[in-house]
C-alpha cells in the first residue's frame, strides 16, 4: 500500500522508558515480513489509566480492560494483536480473551487482573487463542532497530505508516520519558476514546492522577478527530506509568510538578491524533476546523464534527472546490444553536461570509489557491457565546472507496 | 449525465388534477433545452399542508412557506426554481422572495400570503428576483407532453431522472387524483422533511386534516431515507388539495372516507422517497434496512439510519462484500440501547448472527450472491422490544465522489 501523502517526513527518536520491555511476534497467518502481535511487559508497581469506546457492540478485549481497570490493580503486561478485532464473537470471543490472559499469567507468573489486551482488525471472525499463544511459543522475535517503532508497526491494519512520537520532561530534576504509539486509518470517529493508542512513561504518578490527565488529554486530541464518522468497536487509549524513574510518587493531578508532564501527555496524544487523520483512508488533505463563539464548547464540538463528517464538505475539499455553502449546510444540520445571520466563515484566513451572506466584493481567487494546499483551514464564528472547539479531519476521495469497497477480501 | 441504473423502467400516466394549472419556464442562464422554473396555479379554496427542513441555516423560501402555512390561508400559486437555492443569501435572499411573490401577486391578482415558493441548487449565491420574473415575462412556455413530467423535470438539479407518480382513489363515488413530483439526489438526510416534493390532489379536505395526513406519510417515507447523511437547507414537502372534485369537504383526518386517500398519500410519498434513493448520487444499489425488536420505533429509526449512513457499510455494499461486521459497528455507534448478545443480522433473508456471534456453520456463499444483486435487504433484530423502522438508502461509490468533488464548477 502506498504511504499517505500526508505522512510525517520525520519522526523523533524513541528513548528508553524505564520499566518497559517490548516484544513483537508474527502469527502463522500474518503477512510475511510483518509482525502483528505486540507484547509489552511492565515492572512491578506500574499504574495504568484507560479510555475506551462507548460502542454498544464493543469487543471482548475492551470489556476485559474496562472491568480490570476499575479494580485499580497494577498493570504488568499488555498484549495487542492486529488483523482480527475479536469483536462480535460472542462467548467464544470472551473465552479467547480469558485463555490468552491465563496463558500469559502462567508464563509470566502474574495475576490475570494485571494483564491488559486489545485486538484490532476484521469484526465478527473468531480469533482462536492458540493463534496468539503459538506465535509467542514459537518465539520468533524480530530484531527491530527500535522497539517502539516495531510496536507501532505491529498494531497496524489499513495504516500506511507506523504512528509514534515521544517527549521528555523534567520532574524533580529527573528526566521522564513519554513514548506513545497509535494505529488507526478508517472507522475513525472516536466517542470519548479512539482507535488503539498506548502511552508509556516511567513517571511515578498515582492511578487516579493518571486517569484524570488522560481523560483531559483525550478530549482535545483523539475525541476531536474524525475520518469517516464510523466509531470502532475496539477504540482504546491506555497510559502506563512504570514509576521506574527516581521520583517520589505524585498523587494529585493538579500538583504543579505535573504541569509539564500533563502538557506533554496532551501534546503526544494530539500528535498521534493528527497522525491518524494524516493516515485517514484515502486522505489527500488535512483539514483543521476551528469553531468559535458557540453557545458552549460542547456545541462548538458538535458543529465542528458535523462539518468534518459531512461527505459533501469532504468531497468538495477533495475536489479543491471552495464550496463554502456546504459548510453552511453542515452547520444547519448539526441540531445546535445557530443564527444564520451571525455566521462568519473563513477559509485559509480569508473571510467569506458575514451578516448571513457572502461578504461584499467577495473574491474567490485567494480561497481557491488555499484549496489547492495540503493543509486546509476552516474557521467558523457563530457570534453567540464563548464556546469553541477544534476538530481535525481529512478529505473524502476515491482512495477511501477503493480501500473500503474491498477491505476484507 | 448518465441515468441512474436504479431508475424505474416505467412511470405511470399522470392524470389531470382538477383545479391545478402547470407552466414551466427557462431562465436565461438555464442549460439549453431545459426548463428550470415551475409555476403552478390553483383554484380558489385550495388547502395546503407542508413539512420543512429543521436545518438552522434553512433558506429564505423555506422561512416564507413556514410562516404563511401557519396562517391557514388558501394556496393559489407555487413557484419553484432549480439551480440556485437562495439559501444563506441574507437580507438579499429575503428580498428576492418578497419581490418574486409581490410580482406574482400583482400579475395573478392574488394576496402574497396565498403564494408559496421553493428554491433548490447551489447554496450562498445571490438569486436576483429579475431572473425568475424575466423568465415568466418572456413567457417561452415549453410545450410538454405531460405537464407533471415537465414540472418534475424543471425542479431537477443533480437528478438523473424526473421523479413523479400518481394514484387515483374513490371518495363518495368520485374519482380523486393524487399526483406527486419530487427532486433529490444528494444532500439527502431529511430531518422531519425531505428534498423538494409536491403532492397535488383535487380532494376536498380541510387544512388540519391534510397536515395530519402529510405528517404521518412523511415520517415513513421521506424521513426514512438517506443518501449521504447531509441535510438540505431547502427540504420541503407540500400537499395541495384544490377541492375541485365533487365531494363534500372532509375535516377529520380519521374519517373512514379518507382511509383510501391517506393510504394513497402514504404510497405516493414512499414511491417518491424510493425514487430519490434510486437516484442517489453515484448509486448502484438500493438498500432496504429493516430494524425490529428495538426498545422503541424511534430507537429502531436511529439505529437504521446509523447503518444507512455508515460510509463503511455503504462502501462494503458498493464492493459487493458481505462484511456484516460493519453493520455491528454501526449498531454499536448509534448510541441506542443494544445488547451485543441478542443481535440477529440477516442479509438477503439469510441469518448470519445469533446469540452475539456468527451462526454455527455459516456459509457465506448465498449471502455473497445476494450482495451481487441490485436490491440489498438487511434485517436487524435487537431482541429487546417491539420497536421497528424501515430505512432506505443506496451504496457509496466512486460516482458520489466524482459528482461531488466537482459539482459547483
Amino acid at each position: 500500500m502506498k504511504i499517505s501523502p500526508l505522512a510525517p517526513t520525520s519522526f523523533p527518536n524513541m528513548p528508553t522508558v524505564k520499566g518497559v520491555d517490548i516484544k513483537t511476534y508474527a502469527t502463522r497467518d500474518a503477512n510475511k515480513n510483518r509482525d502483528n502481535l505486540l507484547l509489552v511487559s511492565f515492572v512491578e508497581g506500574t499504574k495504568v489509566a484507560g479510555v475506551f469506546t462507548k460502542s454498544k457492540t464493543r469487543s471482548a478485549a475492551v470489556d476485559w480492560c474496562k472491568n480490570h481497570l476499575s479494580t485499580g490493580h497494577d498493570a504488568r503486561a499488555l498484549i495487542v494483536n492486529s488483523g482480527n478485532s475479536n469483536a462480535f464473537t460472542g462467548k467464544a470471543g470472551v473465552k479467547t480473551v480469558n485463555d490468552v490472559v491465563a496463558y500469559l499469567a502462567n508464563k509470566l507468573s502474574l495475576d490475570a487482573t494485571q494483564i491488559y489486551t486489545s485486538s484490532t482488525g476484521v469484526i465478527g471472525e473468531l480469533l482462536p487463542a492458540s493463534k496468539l499463544i503459538n506465535a509467542i511459543e514459537e518465539n520468533k522475535v524480530t530484531a527491530a532497530k527500535n522497539a517502539y517503532v516495531a510496536a507501532a508497526a505491529a498494531i497496524m491494519t489499513t495504516d500506511t505508516f507506523a504512528k509514534y512520537t515521544s517527549k521528555q520532561v523534567q520532574i524533580d530534576g529527573e528526566t521522564i520519558s513519554i513514548n506513545i504509539i497509535a494505529k488507526g486509518s478508517g472507522m475513525i470517529a472516536p466517542d470519548m476514546a479512539t482507535m488503539l493508542s498506548y502511552v508509556f512513561t516511567d513517571a511515578k504518578v498515582s492511578q487516579a492522577a493518571l486517569q484524570q490527565i488522560l481523560n483531559s488529554a483525550t478530549q482535545k486530541s483523539f475525541n476531536s478527530i474524525t475520518v469517516d464518522s464510523d466509531t470502532s468497536t475496539s477504540d482504546t487509549v491506555m497510559l502506563f506509568a512504570t514509576g521506574a524513574a527516581r521520583m517520589v510518587e505524585i498523587t494529585d493531578a493538579s500538583n504543579p510538578k505535573l504541569k509539564e508532564f500533563s502538557a506533554a501527555i496532551h501534546e503526544v496524544c494530539l500528535e498521534m491524533a493528527h497522525q491518524i487523520v494524516k493516515d485517514g483512508e484515502g486522505a489527500q488533505k488535512f483539514i483543521k476546523i476551528q469553531v468559535s463563539d458557540a453557545v458552549s464548547d460542547k456545541s462548538a464540538h458538535i458543529i465542528g464534527l458535523s462539518i468534518a463528517n459531512s461527505p459533501l464538505v469532504k468531497t468538495a475539499i477533495a475536489g479543491e472546490d471552495a464550496n463554502w455553502g456546504r459548510i453552511i449546510m453542515a452547520i444547519g444540520k448539526a441540531g445546535e444553536e445557530a443564527d444564520r445571520d451571525l455566521i462568519e466563515i473563513s477559509i485559509g484566513g480569508i473571510k467569506i461570509t458575514d451578516n448571513g451572506q457572502v461578504v461584499d466584493g467577495y473574491d474567490e481567487t485567494p480561497v481557491a489557491l488555499h484549496m489547492k494546499k495540503q493543509y486546509i483551514d476552516i474557521d467558523v464564528g457563530l457570534g453567540l457565546g464563548n464556546g469553541q472547539a477544534t476538530i481535525y479531519t481529512c478529505d473524502l476521495t476515491h482512495g477511501y472507496i477503493e480501500i473500503n469497497a474491498d477491505y476484507r477480501s
